[in-house]
């Protein structure tokens, strides 16, 4: 039986393996710590597929079945199979079928010791998938550059839009030393190709900006020991105005010479300590955080003085970008927070240094169910780009709600931004391969705590799981992501496989009907975000509105008669929005303002379509209830009992969604339901 | 110059006094340590008002002008003026012309030592508001038995609901020991009257429920050393299920012989280390908390239980009737929480000991702007009753907004329950006198912290200082007590004295036109209560709904067709709300649902209505910074400037209320004002 808390590293035994004399053997070639890791990894995880002998390590193979793990330059001094392939990029890995002395056994090469670990997953990920170690044939190659999880956590333990128990790094204002969470953790992550990770909230705090010094510098430097074994490079969140508050200074000024100094002197001290330091990354100007507008300076100057002081190192900065007015006036209708992350960034494109990347939410809000692409991913050609996704749930159920990710990131990934005509994808954007960026990737803000799953809801270890894979490879699907996910996490009978892919792959859409409809968004309780709320923010300072009145609901955001949002996205995209014949059902009212009455494309009204989405969404919440007990005895009850717990919150809680949703929309609209359901009044 | 600090107790120069030969020699008799803080306070009182040199303390009076400090029983034995008179009760006062060995003085007479106390902050606040000490005559005896204030402070030193900064009990997890602040405190309470207080929240956690013990008892037992010295009995809130959490008994049951031995155990072990303990205050089956019911037990029972373990101490119970269904469906419109306590409650009539009193909110729901009195006062005839109401400012501003609210009390007291037909007046229901109660009172919940005003904002001292004065003597007007706080803490500049009466005496009113209109209540941000959210509680499970549709607005509460809980009144009560031609304005909505176009008594309509006081309530406000701007060189800047402040966000707030709202009616009903005044879209 596999635990919840190994996730997709559980390893069921192969039985079919068990005689083959398959992977007795692993020999080691190359230098790096990662090798090291990767032989420990390949030893426990074929000892638990194969059979209870651990294999050895030994210089040569003696018999049959080998597995041979080798950096390229190692291998090629030892004139192996791969010296006249292409180069293999330092991450890259093959796994191939190799004889050797005589004996036949599998190779994993990776480009560095890195890419040989993740050869050596990515063989121990196909092994437990079922496949064939006798004809694998392995090549892998990330899509990104960055693969990132931002963490949130604060250093009291608390986890800023964590639903997963406490920080898994902090407790009680102490950085915790590092203990076997920690491994399984850097484990799980580097074996799906995370390679990096800011571990503090990127809302940094009076406590979170002595991160930079001291005792808990050097605590956080031995979190990096751990991680770095894993190919993992850690980063930190730092506070703009540390300058003042953790220097002394008396301003944070980026072009104040003492400012850059004291950043220099602070990064030099960090790199002594933790030599492949990641960098920074800033929330800065945002949300009453401190950043250079409060000295009349920009972005790019902000990020430039950073980058400055990390460029040595090798270090770099991660410059977000969510940055809007967020005490806006509601009274004021040509006032919209979608346009603000285009405004500030665009007129900045280029001038921000090689070793600085603008990390761009995949929507223009903030994380809702259903949002267009950012518009400034179509904006950027001559700076770095990030993708950041949200893993944790914020607007999406809390991981008490199962709602499966990977979609709305595939949507985002594969969104045309037409920036150079057709096909200019935002994933070959944020992967720098567009605009010949020297670098870029994906950000996800992590799922994670100390609960028993490490995510809260089991099932959310699929959307950490998502993440890495997505990041690493964008082209994979989101099915093809679940089914991989299930059968680790799960075993291979067909029935649980079905079904929870099924259900993963329905979660979004389920919980979009039962939620805000049409891409208005919001609608939820203000502060922890969680159930409905129609009008819980519709007069707050956020800029989050949907202006429902008596006659009709929705943003109009056209050029024609609205905020003008629209314009920020190239031909043929920003027409389509723009028009009221054109522009999607799902995002119908992130982009118009229409009658209650009006018709959708579908045609159904508006109103009729709340009704029965909400009605269909509770539904269907009540089946995803029905189909996991249907597999009660075909899962252990580690994963089983959580996993329904959760569902019969999320059936009963979709059912109070549909309530509050349609009654809202009949108190306005005084219009019944066509089908005759019960609407309270 | 007084400071804020001093509040009430400021005592300017009465320099028409100087050369009296007023108060030059203080003669003390009987028995008490409230004899000793009488002289403390009279010495110095005196030497502030009449000049530098302090009152000396003399065997017998040497010159015209001294005050003669004495108990009853001791002014018996040496032959004093009053023996022929009613006898004093215990904390009833004389103040009277005495000549005593050929020279004229005071003569300060309590019915014991703490009635001697009263007598003399009498004599100071005579003094203070300009009076001739030579024509004094001065009597009291207070309306209320219990004069109460229950502090909601939590160990981590936070207040629920307070407003005014951090505890002056509790910091991190510690009792404080008693300092200048403490004293200051007991000081300003007791000059007012207050008698009683409870100094820890009402919802007592893990932490509170220690309290009860080892050294945080030890720790209590030192802040009831100095209130004793001013007349004070300290209380404590208890946690009901203390047996379980702190006992580790099985069962928190108050029939069980284990759990009252406990109780009496831990009671006696209070009345070791504090002699005069008052007793405990419970929230019990309310809002979370445990309670009796939760083993099929009374309120009843539970009190009982408590009441024994205290009673041959002396010692009473506070049973809280703020007991209600907090998982109310709002689905369905026949549950109303505004009937619970009086359910609750009522069948128990009878059943409570001697030594418990049932405490009950002003109103049924919870310190909304405007409310009916609870019925359960009319309900009640053989139970000790407590009148509860806020001082604290949750719903009315936070003490950010002005809002006196003695003029919310004094309806309240005034309110005829018919309960023996008519004149059972809630002042004497409460004061016991109606139905011949042993004793009852009334508990305000605290609005102090450690902010320099002692309550943020400076003129919710008037709240505080109004309770006392109000729970001591339920006949005083509003005004009346406006104009003593005002003379008392800002001079007695008569365009000051008039403009701050004028502006106390207007707040709730205006507080009340800018935010829920006619009655309804609620309409403010979830949790914090902070702001207009006309929606904020709508769909939410705390029982607090306005049911606003396309048509109309309003909680039917009628027995014709509503919840019923008009049947909670006597008669003629009970017709006056039922019916809609009788029913006052001011509470339509909190007992009827009408349309938005429904004429008022006043004749315009409810949108009009609401309309017309936003937009008058909002130049209101305006006007209070205004009166309060043109004081400017009339009172000093210690009171001026945070008031002002403080208005100038009322201000810019009270717009914001005015918007909310009115643009919410606006979408509602498409309806412009009639006016035709700006109303956003």
């Amino acid at each position: 039986m596999t635990l919840v808390r190994e996730a997709w590293l559980g390893y069921r035994p192969r039985r079919d393996l068990g005689g083959s004399g398959f992977g007795r053997e692993i020999l080691i070639r190359g230098t790096g710590a990662e090798l090291e890791t990767a032989r420990r990894e390949l030893s426990s995880g074929l000892e638990r597929m194969l059979g209870a002998r651990r294999a050895r390590t030994v210089p040569t193979p003696q018999k049959d079945g080998f597995v041979y793990v080798a950096t390229a330059k190692s291998l090629e001094d030892a004139g192996g199979p791969l010296k006249r392939d292409d180069a293999l990029g330092p991450e890259d890995y093959r796994v191939v079928p190799w004889t050797l002395a005589g004996r036949r056994g599998l190779l994993v090469v990776g480009g560095e010791a890195v890419g040989a670990l993740y050869g050596a997953f990515a063989l121990l990920r196909a092994l437990s998938l079922g496949e064939d170690p006798n004809t694998l044939d392995l090549r892998g190659r990330p899509g990104n550059p960055l693969r990132m999880l931002n963490h949130w956590d604060n250093l009291d333990g608390s986890i800023e839009r964590g639903y997963a128990g406490r920080s898994i790094f902090f407790r009680n204002g102490r950085v915790l030393p590092p203990g076997r969470r920690i491994r399984e953790y850097a484990r799980l992550i580097a074996s799906v190709g995370v390679n990096a990770v800011a571990i503090n909230n990127v809302n940094v705090h009076r406590e979170e900006t002595q991160l930079l010094v001291g005792s808990r510098l050097a605590a956080v430097a031995r979190l990096a020991d751990v991680l770095r074994r894993y190919g993992i490079r850690l980063y930190l969140s730092v506070n703009f105005a540390a300058p003042i508050e953790l220097g002394g200074l008396g301003t944070a000024d980026p072009l104040d010479a003492e400012v850059a100094a004291w950043w220099k002197a602070r990064t030099a001290e960090i790199y002594d300590l933790i030599p492949d330091f990641g960098g920074f990354v800033v929330k800065a100007d945002s949300e009453f955080r401190p950043g250079p507008h409060v000295y009349g300076r920009t972005h790019a100057d902000g990020a430039n003085m950073l980058a400055d002081a990390l460029a040595g190192h090798g270090g770099r900065v991660i410059w977000r970008a969510f940055v809007y007015n967020c005490l806006t006036d509601w009274r004021d209708r040509k006032l919209d927070r979608a346009k603000a992350a285009y405004e500030n960034f665009t007129p900045l494109d280029g001038r921000f240094r090689d070793n600085v990347a603008v990390q761009i939410k995949n929507g223009p809000m903030d994380f809702q169910v259903r949002e267009p692409a950012s518009p400034l991913f179509g904006a950027l050609k001559a700076t770095n780009q990030m993708l950041e996704v949200q893993i944790t749930q914020e607007y999406t159920g809390q991981q008490r709600h199962l709602f499966y990710w990977v979609p709305t990131w595939k949507a985002v990934l594969d969104f045309d931004t037409h920036a150079l005509g057709e096909g200019s994808l935002v994933a070959d954007v944020v992967s720098g391969a567009r605009f010949d960026r020297p670098w870029g990737g994906m950000a996800g803000v992590a799922n994670i705590g100390d609960s028993p799953a490490w995510t809260g809801h089991p099932l959310a270890q699929a959307n950490l799981y998502g993440f890495g894979r997505l990041a690493w490879d964008p082209e994979l699907s989101a099915r093809r992501i679940a089914e991989e996910w299930a059968r680790l996490s799960l075993g291979s009978d067909p029935d649980v496989v079905r079904t929870v892919v099924d259900m993963l792959m329905a979660s979004p859409n389920i919980y979009e009907r039962y939620t805000a409809p049409l891409g208005v968004g919001w609608m939820v309780n203000p502060g922890h975000h969680y159930g409905p709320n129609v009008d819980g923010y519709e007069y707050s300072k956020w800029g989050t509105y949907h202006f429902a009145d008596r006659e009709g609901i929705g943003v109009d955001r056209t050029m024609r008669t609205g905020t003008g949002y629209t314009a920020q996205y190239h031909e043929p995209i920003r027409s389509l929005y723009e028009s009221l014949e054109t522009c999607p059902d799902e995002l119908l009212l992130f982009f118009h303002h229409v009658p209650y009455l009006y018709r959708l494309r579908s045609g159904k009204t508006v109103l009729q379509h709340v009704y029965d989405t909400h009605f269909q969404g509770a539904e269907q919440a009540e089946e995803l209830l029905q189909a996991w007990n249907r597999l009660g005895g075909l899962i252990s009850d580690d994963w089983h009992g959580p996993v329904r717990e959760r569902l019969e919150e999320q059936a009963a809680h979709a059912k109070e969604w549909r309530d509050v949703i349609n009654t809202y929309f009949y108190r306005r609209t005084g219009t019944p339901d066509a089908g005759g359901r019960t609407i309270h009044s």
